[in-house]
Order: C-alpha cells, then sequence, then structure tokens
C-alpha cells in the first residue's frame, strides 16, 4: 500500500477489493519494518482491529460511514486517546493520568469510520519546526535513505508516517508551521485549517489563540476527503476550479528574501505552469509581512507567552531539566514579555490582520512553503545555534499564515538535485477554506502536468 | 430648579411651563454661583444656548427629540465634544488636538434634545474612586458645606453638579466604580451599564476591558428616562415591577467586611423595609468575590495594564512629572505585571463570571455602595497613604462589578449623623439591565417609603 491514496484505499474497501481488517495487519507490518522507536509513540493495535472490523460490517451491509470508512491513520501526539496517556512527545507527561475520553476530532474520526492505529512522535509540546526530539529520538525523513535527515515538525512524526507509505492519513497541530514544514520537507501534502475550522477539545495545547490542526496525505483531494469526513459530511463541498476562476498574489516581502535555489528554481516553475493556465498571478505589496515580523522581534512571540502559561509549574520546577533545552528556551522567550506587551501584541495582530485581509481579499496568497529542503539532522543537533538559525528561518513563511490568522495548503513541486522534496505554499485569509482547497486541487493538477 | 429632576423639567418644557433656553441661563447662573473652579473643565455656553433654541422649536411644534428634550447636562471629561480638547481631567493634554466629533453618546444626547452645558472635573485619568485633582482642585461635596469632603471618583465633577442641582443629568463613566462612588458619595443615583449597552466612541480610555458608562441623577426614573433618550427610544422599556416578583441576594463574602456603622445600620434598615414588602431576600454563600479580590492582589488591576498601554508614552516621558503621582501609582502597578499575569488574569475572570453568573442567574445582589459615607479631603491629601488605603476600601464593592461584568445601581438610602449619604448598590448580571432599573424603580419607593 506504499504512497497508495486513502482515497484509493477506500474505494477498494467499498468495492470489496480490499479488507479493513488486513490493511490493519498491512500497518502494523510496516510499522514493525520501519520504527526505528522514533516513528510512533503508542500504537493501539487493539483499537485499531476493533474498529476495522466494525468498518468491515458496515462495509460489507453497503452502508459506510463515510466516504473514507476503514482507512487508517495516525494522529500527533498531542490528540486524546480514551484510556492512554497524551504525552506531548515529551519524558515528563509519562506518569500523567490517562485521558478519560477520546479528543473530540478523534471521536469525530471513528464516527467517520477512520481506524486510530496510534499516536506518531513530534517535536517536545510541539514547539519547533525542525522535529529533532531528544526523549523518543528524531524520525527519519524517509525522502533520503542514507542521510539523516530533518522530517520538519513539529508534526515530524505525521509527515514521515504519510511519506513513508505507513498509512495514508496523519492528523497533525499547527502553530507555526507544524503541518505544513513536515508535509514540505517529507513531500506530502499538508493542510493547516483556519482557526476554529475544527474542534480543540482535548488536544494538548501550545498556543490557545494559534493552534490549528488539519491532515497530512499523499493528496490535496486526500485532505478534502478527511476534512469533509472528519466534519460529519456525507460528500465534501470542494471540487476543483477551472484555472481561469484562480486569482493568485505574490507577495514582495519576507517570502522571497534568501531562498535555497532549488526552491526558488521550483517556484518559478510553478509559476510558469500556473500563468501558462489562463490564472491570474499578481505581484503586490505586501508590507505588513515585513511589520509582522518586526512586531514579534519587538513585543515576543504571542506562542511563547502562551506556551510559559500553559507550562509555567514545569518550567518553575524539577521537569525543566527533563525537557528538551531547545523548547525551554523557546518558550522563555516570553520570560520579558509584559502585560502591556501582549495587549499590544493581540492589538497589532487584529490591526494587521485587518489590513492583510482588505489586500489579499478573495485572492490567494503563493509562497514557497519553506526557503529550504530538509537539512541533515546532525548539524542542528550538534550546534544549538545553528539549530535556532534553522528552525527560525524554516518558520519564516509558515508563522505569519498563523499570526495573520490564514489557512494554508504545502502542495508538493519539485525536488533538488539529492531529490528532497520543495513545496509550495497556498494561503487564504481566515475562512476561506473551500476556496483554497479547491485551488489546491487544481494546483495539484497542474503541478504534476 | 435645584434638585428638580430630569423628568420634571422635560414635563414642564413640553407643557409651556419652562423654557429651554431660560433653563440654560439658570444653569450658567448657578455655575458661577457654585463653581470655585474645580467644577466644570470646560463650559459651552454658545452650544448649550444653540441646542436650547433648536429644542424650544420642536417643543413649541410639539414635537420633541425625546422624553427629556431640551434638558441640559454635564459630560465628564473624557467625553470628547467637537472643537474642543478632551483633557480627562489632566494637566498633560491640554495641548492636545482637539476633537473632530462628538463622542458617539453626546451624539446620541444631541439627537435626543438633551443640552450639553460643558465637561465637569474628574480624577486625572479617571483612576482613583476618591476624586482628588491636583490641577484643578477636588470638587467639594455639596452634602457638607463646612467640612470639604470627598465627591467621590473618578466622575467626581459628575456627582456633585448634580447633588449641587446644578444640572439634573450628568453622564460618567465607571471602570471600577467611577459612577457609583461618587453617586453614593453625593446622595444621588448613578446607574453603570452593562459593558457594551452604550457606544465608548470618543471616550478617552482608562481600560478597555473594564471601562463602561451611565448617567448620574437625582432618580431612578431619571436614569431610566436618559437611558432611554440616549438609546434612541420613544419610551422606555423599563416599568417599576412589584416587590412580590423581586429576588435578592446578599452575598456572604467581602462587602460586609468591616463596615463602617452608618453603612451597616443603613444597610438593614432598608433590608428591613425591603423584608416587609414580600420581596425575596436570601443570603448566599459566593466565595468567588474573596477569589475575585485573590486573584487582582496576586496578577495585577487589569485596569492598570490596560491603563499602562494607553498612557506608556507619558509614564516614560516627561509628562510623568506632571501627573499625579497618586495616579501615576496606580497605573505603575502594572510594571511589574507579566503576559502570563495578564493571560492568567482573563482565564479566571472568564471562569469567576461564569460561576458567580450560574450562581446569581436572575436574582439581583444587594449591598453597601460603599464601606464608608464621603470622608474628609485633608487627610487624604495629607498623607498619601491614608489616600490609598481610604480609595482602596471605597473602591471594594463597586470594583467587583466590574471585574465580574455586572451592571449596578448606586440609591441613597439613609444618611448618618452629620447628614452624609449612605448608599444602596443593587447589581445584576451582564445585560440584566433592563430587569436591574425595574428594580431600581421599586427600591427607590421602598426606601422613600
Amino acid at each position: 500500500m506504499i504512497g497508495q491514496t486513502a482515497k484509493t484505499l477506500a474505494e477498494d474497501m467499498r468495492a470489496g477489493r480490499r479488507d479493513p481488517l488486513d490493511l490493519v495487519v498491512e500497518v502494523f507490518d510496516r510499522i514493525a519494518a520501519h520504527d526505528d522507536g522514533a516513528l510512533f509513540i503508542r500504537q493501539t493495535r487493539e483499537r485499531a482491529e476493533a474498529e476495522a472490523r466494525a468498518a468491515r460490517e458496515r462495509l460489507r451491509a453497503g452502508n459506510p460511514a463515510s466516504l473514507l470508512d476503514g482507512v487508517p491513520l495516525a494522529w500527533k501526539d498531542l490528540f486524546d486517546l480514551k484510556g492512554t496517556v497524551t504525552t506531548a512527545g515529551s519524558e515528563v507527561l509519562r506518569g500523567a493520568a490517562t485521558a478519560g475520553q477520546d479528543a473530540d476530532l478523534v471521536r469525530a474520526g471513528m464516527r467517520a469510520g477512520l481506524v486510530t492505529v496510534g499516536t506518531v512522535n513530534m517535536t517536545e509540546f510541539a514547539y519547533s519546526g525542525i522535529g529533532l526530539n531528544p526523549h523518543h529520538g528524531t524520525p527519519r525523513n524517509p525522502r533520503d535513505k542514507a542521510v539523516h535527515r530533518s522530517p520538519g515538525g513539529s508534526s515530524s512524526g505525521s509527515g514521515a508516517v504519510v511519506a513513508a507509505g505507513i498509512v495514508p492519513l496523519s492528523i497533525g497541530t499547527d502553530t507555526g508551521g507544524s503541518i505544513r514544514i513536515p508535509a514540505a520537507f517529507n513531500g506530502v501534502v499538508g493542510y493547516k485549517t483556519s482557526t476554529g475550522h475544527h474542534p480543540m477539545g482535548g488536544v494538548f495545547p501550545l498556543s490557545r489563540t494559534l493552534d490549528t490542526l488539519g491532515p497530512l496525505a499523499h493528496t490535496v483531494e486526500d485532505c478534502v476527503l478527511v476534512d469533509a469526513a472528519l466534519r460529519g459530511l456525507a460528500q465534501p463541498e470542494v471540487a476543483a476550479v477551472g484555472p481561469a476562476r484562480l486569482d493568485f498574489v505574490i507577495p514582495d516581502a519576507v517570502m522571497f528574501d534568501d531562498l535555497d535555489a532549488p526552491v526558488a528554481t521550483a517556484f518559478e516553475a510553478t509559476l510558469a505552469r500556473i500563468a501558462a493556465t489562463g490564472a491570474r498571478v499578481r505581484r503586490i505589496a505586501l508590507p505588513q509581512l515585513r511589520e509582522t515580523v518586526e512586531v514579534i522581534a519587538r513585543l515576543g512571540p504571542l506562542a511563547s507567552a502562551e506556551a510559559l502559561d500553559v507550562h509555567w509549574d514545569r518550567l518553575n520546577g524539577p521537569d525543566e531539566a527533563r525537557m528538551d533545552p531547545r523548547v525551554v528556551r523557546r518558550i522563555r522567550m516570553a520570560d520579558r514579555m509584559t502585560a502591556v506587551d501582549l495587549i499590544r501584541l493581540h492589538d497589532h495582530r487584529r490591526r494587521l490582520i485587518a489590513e492583510v485581509d482588505a489586500v489579499l481579499g478573495d485572492a490567494l496568497l503563493i509562497c514557497p512553503t519553506t526557503p529550504s529542503v530538509a537539512m541533515p539532522v546532525a548539524p542542528l543537533e550538534a550546534d544549538v545555534e545553528v539549530f535556532f538559525h534553522h528552525n527560525f528561518r524554516t518558520l519564516r513563511h509558515t508563522a505569519l499564515g498563523n499570526f495573520l490568522d490564514w489557512c494554508g495548503l504545502a502542495i508538493p513541486n519539485g525536488a533538488d538535485g539529492d531529490g528532497m522534496p520543495t513545496s509550495l505554499m497556498v494561503c487564504g485569509r481566515h475562512g476561506r477554506d473551500a476556496a483554497l482547497l479547491a485551488a489546491g486541487l487544481a494546483l495539484e493538477r497542474v503541478i504534476r502536468g
């Protein structure tokens, strides 16, 4: 099943060509073959088998729970699974209480017939874009068999399990790029929904204001299908639009500074393909992007402030020494943030969102998802300053979308000379999810030619 | 016209027994007779005369703009009046730009035919409950001709101009008690509306979260009438309810600690009168009140944090030395408030509001508005620690209402041996303004016997 889409698997199961329980066996065989200990945090084989049996019954009765009934998926280790401990990729939560119930979205997944095979590795407490994890090890990026490269983060395992073909779907979270970056680095599609698009109940928080969630998958179409299934829809509301109806903008600031050459080349190639379809593409001035960077540099990161609230007791007690010092350092960026800083940060954010929304209108913004492809892990682990340099740079484009309250899609759009994937990011203002996905369906076809 | 209500004056004008322009002349004669320089900040005689003339035309044509057409009123020095400088009781704003337009509520007042005679003194930047003002002097409390007593604050002039009979109505603001305390100290009625009940556009801010506004008047009925007029209603929506339908609760915590004897005595006398009507009165446990006090003591005052944002440049520049050091000190209580403190303060506030709302339901809470009557000004001016002791104590009951997002009414309910007024506070949860005013109408009758 390597690389098979959720759609294909689901169609095969509905047609009786595949059995959900066989698929679960296959998935766990692949986990056993691939997982070096850094990929899965918890495997829920019993649960998966029970859910697969229930799916089999429904499918045999011709009464599937959704268009993805029986499809296996993995969750980021932030989602509560009833009866297990949500550890958020950390050591310090190992002794925490087991979840009394599934996270809201996990319940929605069960209603849609999705089969939960476990939770996967991530940056501790979801706070970096690179995916290093000193407790479980850093998942390998399946796109490079030779060199241990970054799988992206924080949903590191979510990108890797899909790219490795272990499961066709994984649900991650995205506070600064944590879905889109692993999608980009692993060459899969990642969809960061608008805030509030899905319920966040039972998801371990990083930043209450910025946290969002969404799927990683092989195709935009799979993202459309799983999003619809999780929302209880019998059919997706989204269909591809003709290129002539697409309206893209390319910002002049920040997102094209200092790109690695293969990323720039891939973007220009994609752009040429888009232009050839007759879609509208405009380069626009968007000085608010640079201003956003400056505001955050001056006042502090909103996610750090909200994470410092969440982790206050841990950072003021013995747990701190057991946490990844890189994560501690990022949270502690809020140590000197004052109440006035926070008031002003929220004010600037509200203003900048309104200004940028007015410029964007119904157009979608396109840019490279990240300024580089996935980088080797060794230098990042060897030197914390090298790590911070790359982490900051890797989050540069995606984090703007969280601050400005956008939805966004990362779509593979090429590769460098070593075969490492590049990625196109498409962003819309808050709530424009349907238009974003519709454009994504069209773009995917344009890119694949 | 001393002591005449807005209702009586308006009825007399509608009946042709009084002329709006004569009334304006009377008002300015009384200002000239009473104002020692500490009462009015700006007198807008030309505007008042023009508005009175327009009212006269409407009244003669039998087409009044509202039930209060032609009634004069004064605004707290926070409300923009087109073409004048809003100085917020401060020296440092004297050179500021003139307002390009009236505040939203001033415009609403014009539409209702109210006649603006000027703006009145206040605690600088609205940040204390006592009313001291070193720039303009502290308004005298008209209830004591011999001793200079506190007029309450921060809407010090607003209470004094009504109590002195200069105008029947004044509009103040209330962030911690700034309408209800001057009402209590001057023996008039003060109505703090729910947040959002009236527009705040063009009102100089203290605390964006807690700021509210409302009238000071001789009677609850006048508050009902002016509130309706300012909302553009032809008739008030509120009428007194029979005592049997009233449901009051008396909290066990904070609001009955350490009351001055005359205040306690007046409250018990009012309680006996209420009980005699057959109204329901229950003593309830409300530990959230003590917890609110503790949360604010631990994390810091929300108003200080939001005021520090507003006044940042002033407190970090030469203006600081020109401000009342007592006001500077209160704002600087946020100097050490961190972003996490603010996040937690808002979280506690949301939780406490929900908990207290659930306990209160549709009942109204009653307690003394302040733990003491108006105190002499001299000791407060002589010793800043004496000032802070009294300021904190004076705000104790009312500020709980702002933090817990209540609406509230202060109604005179007696006097001490020197004739200084005591006051009953009635509070309802957010949005229960109509029920609060209806109960206030009934209580006023009960108290007056």
